[in-house]
């Protein structure tokens, strides 16, 4: 059980590395862990809208407040949203009993969460403004033998990979599950965004008649350009009278909004039989599971699993086959 | 979509009754609303035990929060636990276009949450010493017409009925389940609870292999005597690494713990491909989700959703047909 990084663990005891409020984040690493040198930290949108928000925008406190959570977790955890991100760095000693696929010297991406990451930070983040997402650091990570780890591809820049590896668990899970229907139709809530707009590509590649639901006609454009979506509509995704409405009901909702209360929406427009799957971190579960209930809705709920076999190489094989995610992503980073 | 009651919703406007802060529990009904006269409320499990913590066991103060709770937002709904619970009474006026299958007199159990039911207390909870979840109570509550009722059976006693109807989602998606896959195992974290007990007699039912986690000598004795599992073992739901040794790896693991923490051992304990099926309210989304992406685990986590056709008949017949889950529901009715 090594593997898991149980020994990393400070505080409380005996709980996994997730789990955990403190990690031993120590850069001396033991026979089956892997040091990465760190270079960019890539936030999760929960976390970063949270942080923003509390700071008014203010980028030299919301880079103070990274540093610290750091700092005092041995990790980027936030307590509030409990989420993460990933991170980009280079291989730096790879230990004599690791089954990780990577040498000294590799560039890659984790495809594990920051949140049990343990991460060292050096440079108070100086070359970061504190105004987005993708965060330029210096400091140390540590992978255990368990973890996911994925070499950047060449032809992407290394910034796309990570915005693509940090949401790949969607694609796979969606193409998996709308591979069990016949005649599918696909609702994204949220389908402008990362995890959205590869999930709508996932399930028009499965052959799912696809729809979206967004939050603002700019939005609507750039997702009508990128042709993922065979219906586009503008609503408010916490609304569940509205979604329902926009978007009638499907065979499967994908939930890739980051805010809370897009639950009983998601239930309402998903048909008796179907599936709903929770990719925002934003979910509440008692408002899932009561929800369903007191709308008698014979619904399957997933809990959106990070993880699934090949999820990595999914996404970018759709992100190099479909233009039209590509050009999302880039125009996000573009922005960012 | 009056149905779901979005006209009982005082605030936040626009939402559906569960997510509402308030609800209008004025006694007058609608035209496709039924109204009850409240006899006995079955708090949910996580609920009850919050407040018993919170007051150190007063039973005044527990039953002044309950009333105070009621008061405040027109229904049950613990503000901290985001859970409810159900109760029985009788029906008192059916408006003119309801589709329940109920009449005026006949004695029911409300099978959807009181997190979403209007709730009016008219007694102070006299009758109620606040020393267990059953509460003797008498006010009105409001149904609409999505909502799911289910007359008592006569040959069970009320409490019984309540108690069982209350996790009767569990033991049928348990079913649905575990008929999915061949030769299944299952693994029921507390299983010597009411839907523990219910989601293993399902499983046994269904074909599969039971296993048992329980959190004390007595409970073990108690199911051991109730024949529902295989195997039984004593440990702390929330030690992943405790419940991994003590029970391997399963095909599908059912979490009936309501205590926070115990994602990740149901996650360790579940075999690649297999299913985990979350029924406790205390569940974390984003330590369910986040903690399968970090230990690489390739499973489907389900929500538990509280409604499935045919729920409450399903399970009244396994109570009915295994002696075992009757015996332990009427010893903790009599210890209640």
């Amino acid at each position: 059980m090594g593997s898991v990084g149980l020994d990393r663990v400070l505080e409380p005891a005996g709980v996994l590395p997730q789990a955990a409020w403190r990690l031993d984040a120590s850069p001396e690493i033991g026979p089956d862990e892997v040091r990465i040198r760190v270079q960019r930290l890539n936030l999760d949108a929960a976390s970063y809208r949270q942080l923003a928000q509390k700071h008014g925008g203010d980028g030299a406190k919301i880079r103070s407040e990274v540093c610290e959570i750091v700092a005092t977790r041995g990790k980027m955890h936030n307590p509030v949203t409990g989420s993460g991100g990933m991170l980009i760095g280079v291989v730096e000693q790879v230990g004599p009993e690791s089954p990780l696929p990577v040498k000294p010297g590799d560039r890659v991406a984790t495809l594990v969460s920051l949140t049990l990451t343990p991460l060292r930070i050096t440079d108070g983040l100086a070359g970061w403004d504190g105004l987005g997402e993708q965060v330029p650091a210096d400091g140390t990570a540590i992978l255990f033998g368990r973890s996911i780890v994925g070499v950047l591809p060449d032809d992407l820049a290394p910034e796309l990979a990570l915005a693509v590896y940090d949401v790949c668990g969607a694609p796979a899970l969606v193409d998996r599950v709308v591979r069990g229907y016949p005649a599918p139709t696909v609702l994204v809530l949220g389908g402008a965004g990362k995890s959205g707009s590869l999930a709508l590509a996932a399930a028009k590649r499965a052959g799912a008649r696809t729809k979206a639901i967004v939050v603002s006609a700019k939005e609507r454009d750039a997702l009508r350009q990128a042709g993922l979506a065979d219906e586009i509509a503008i609503a408010d995704a916490r609304d569940p009278v509205a979604v329902r409405e926009a978007a009638g009901e499907n065979t499967v909702t994908v939930v890739c909004v980051d805010v809370p209360g897009c639950e009983h929406g998601a239930i309402l427009a998903t048909a008796p039989g179907g599936t709903v799957i929770f990719f925002s971190m934003a979910t509440s579960f008692s408002a899932a599971a009561l929800g369903a209930e007191g709308l008698a809705a014979d619904v399957t709920m997933l809990v959106g699993n990070g993880y699934v076999p090949g999820h990595a190489e999914f996404a970018v094989g759709l992100l190099r086959s479909t233009p039209g995610v590509r050009a999302l992503f880039e125009a996000r980073l573009a922005a960012d």
